[in-house]
């Protein structure tokens, strides 16, 4: 099942080439006789613009508003690759759009933002009037917490897909991780290594940080480490990064010390979104009965499945596709959209989230070792979630009144 | 030929509502296999990253942005409708996006802008990267005029329509109005009623401001009319308006002072582009023989065509689809981006836009005072103006190195 990483680099600067990049625009309707010419354009679609301009609202109705999300970069972490830029990140971007109108039938278009980094939360609110949702993708930590923070008094859905894509998928796999292993979700003992845009944001949601629902789903105990080893209160030069340091409240409340190998002694489960080979066998050997470990660093896991395995892991995931139980955001950021947007949601709530990870969960009947997420290209995936997502909506009220 | 409008009306918003819209997004690519997303998405897209962000004018070969045009916006003067904001503007950017695409094959997206009007060009400046062009659509003037300007030097060309596209419209209207009429266009004597954003780049194109090409191409005399009345060099007040204050400058070399009436006395030409019912017949039968009426208001023009006949006008053009000679930017705008965007042009010169209007006028072998303008649904113009306007681009030497 080895990949040809080589070839496939090659293949995918053809198919850029010859196709000029993968996204189109094309037409709902007709624009073939001059009556097709006088209801899509002038004079008629005067009438449409007076109907919109009486209630703004009435947008989502009649323009692409209805069905539209921005995919918003600045190019500030794109990938593995760094701060490239916004012109280097549109593939990524395009990639993106094509795979929403693939999995949801969403139609996504790629906004990357050039500019002063202090300017990016009003630009992106400069250009939401054309969409009826903001997926934000591959923006720098910390930077990329203040911005989704800030945007979401926009009344339309705007989602970090790096933090919330990966803690939904990681939750799902957590959740399916616990009936093969006969674990109980909240009785785990969590340990990320990690605390950049998807740490944080699978700390989060593990934690049930900002959840206001009835039953809170926290696992039991949840331990991050960054470069410096073991977050916690109290840590030297903790403060400068306000994230971190709510980490350092919200996790870790034995204030254990140390490094990632002293984390992960009698812990139940390894979550890496930090980088390659981290991990030992010989650290998965000091963990918990039937260790979980969800080694997500791309392309280069904290660990090899193999060498999970010889450590003792009952069930392994990682970011790629050449393994089994691949824990991949295109399981999640179509459906979550499109339950977003079927719902009229004005944002995307913790709540929605955990339903949208259980949806995933419970899309597999019997989970198994090495089946413990469904495939990425299962086209049924993106409805279960997005049923589910717009149900939470509903119910938590907040959708929008029009 | 008397057009229901309230038909057309009702028709376009119910066309609006059941497609939610206009415009979709689709691929160009397949995105079925695991291959189809190891190349068009993750990990492969990673080295088309790579490849842009070593030179990210590569972009231009390897992503949307080969043939993306940005339809931008503040809805600040939307048809004839005024200042009725972003979200109003929608359905006539995405109608514009449609037709780019029907008559030019270009993939154009809305953008609309909500915002100070003071952001308006660090909002466009922000998002330009994943776009081959930028049309400026229904931007209140005189900020328009500064707008455009300043984005000039963005590297790819920004036109705003309502300016050019008419300007451009306007002069294959005349030039083969002369070759009807026998008056050489060189010679004539021009009014324009409408100092707005129309008005202002017809004069400007008239009179050859900011050409630089070998042979200019100006009309005689030029006169302008604004609420007040004829515009002259001096008059109390005009300095409020730097762009009036450069028409002061640059037309009515004979000081001529008045009203519009006034104006028309020994005109060959009416260039209406104002506001309704601002010319009777009997000011039309004071102008010198033959006279060419061009009453471009919408809906309403300045003068109805039967009231021009009986004024004695020996062509008349308006701005509307059910009458003959209908002078419509669609005849322009996507030949023009077309044509730009095969050059690779930085921006879109006076003399690309003079190559315009020929290749317009030109499309018509033998013009008849019933036709001075091809159909706007003829599909064959905008690539007639494509090849005329990038040979025109290579030419100036304002295109792309790479």
């Amino acid at each position: 099942m080895d990949i040809d990483r080589e070839e496939i680099a090659q293949k995918s600067l053809a198919l850029h080439l010859d196709n000029h990049g993968k996204l189109a625009i094309s037409s709902k309707v007709p624009v073939k006789t001059r009556e097709d010419l006088s209801t899509a354009y002038t004079p008629g679609v005067a009438h449409v613009c007076r109907y919109i301009a009486e209630d703004e609202r009435r947008a989502f109705s009649c323009t692409l508003k209805h069905n539209s999300i921005a995919i918003v970069t600045d190019g500030t972490a794109v990938l593995g690759l760094g701060n490239i830029g916004p012109y280097a990140a549109i593939p990524v971007m395009e990639g993106k759009a094509i795979l929403f109108k693939e999995f949801a039938g969403i139609d996504a278009f790629p906004i990357c933002i050039k500019g002063d980094h202090d300017d990016l939360i009003s630009h992106i609110r400069s250009i939401a009037p054309v969409f009826g949702g903001i997926n934000l993708e591959d923006i720098a930590a910390p930077h990329c917490f203040e911005i989704e923070e800030e945007l979401q008094d926009l009344g339309i859905p705007v989602m970090h897909d790096d933090q919330h894509g990966a803690a939904i998928a990681v939750m799902a796999a957590l959740l399916n991780s616990c009936r093969v292993t006969d674990k109980k979700y909240k009785e785990l003992s969590v340990v990320v290594s990690g605390a950049g845009a998807a740490g944080y944001a699978v700390c989060r949601l593990l934690k049930c940080i900002g959840y206001e629902g009835e039953e809170c789903h926290a696992v039991k105990e949840l331990t991050v480490c960054d470069r410096t080893g073991i977050i916690y209160r109290g840590r030297p030069g903790l403060y400068h990064n306000i994230y971190k340091y709510l980490l350092g409240d919200e996790t870790n409340q034995d204030l254990r010390k140390g490094t990632l190998a002293d984390a992960l002694i009698g812990a139940d489960v390894f979550i890496g979104v930090s980088s390659g080979n981290l991990v030992t066998r010989e650290m998965v050997r000091t963990m918990n009965k039937d260790p979980i470990v969800l080694a997500l660093a791309n392309p280069t896991p904290e660990i090899m499945p193999d060498e999970a395995k010889a450590g003792g892991a009952a069930i392994i995931g990682t970011g790629r596709s050449d393994y089994p139980n691949q824990v991949n955001n295109v399981l999640v950021f179509p459906g979550v959209f499109r339950g977003a947007l079927d719902a009229g949601a004005t944002r995307i709530t913790e709540e929605m989230k955990v339903a949208a990870a259980y949806a995933i969960a419970e899309y597999i009947n019997d989970p198994t070792p090495d089946r413990i997420l469904p495939d990425p290209l299962d086209r049924g995936v993106a409805q279960a979630v997005a049923t589910k997502v717009a149900e939470m909506a509903r119910k938590c009220g907040c959708v929008r009144k029009i």
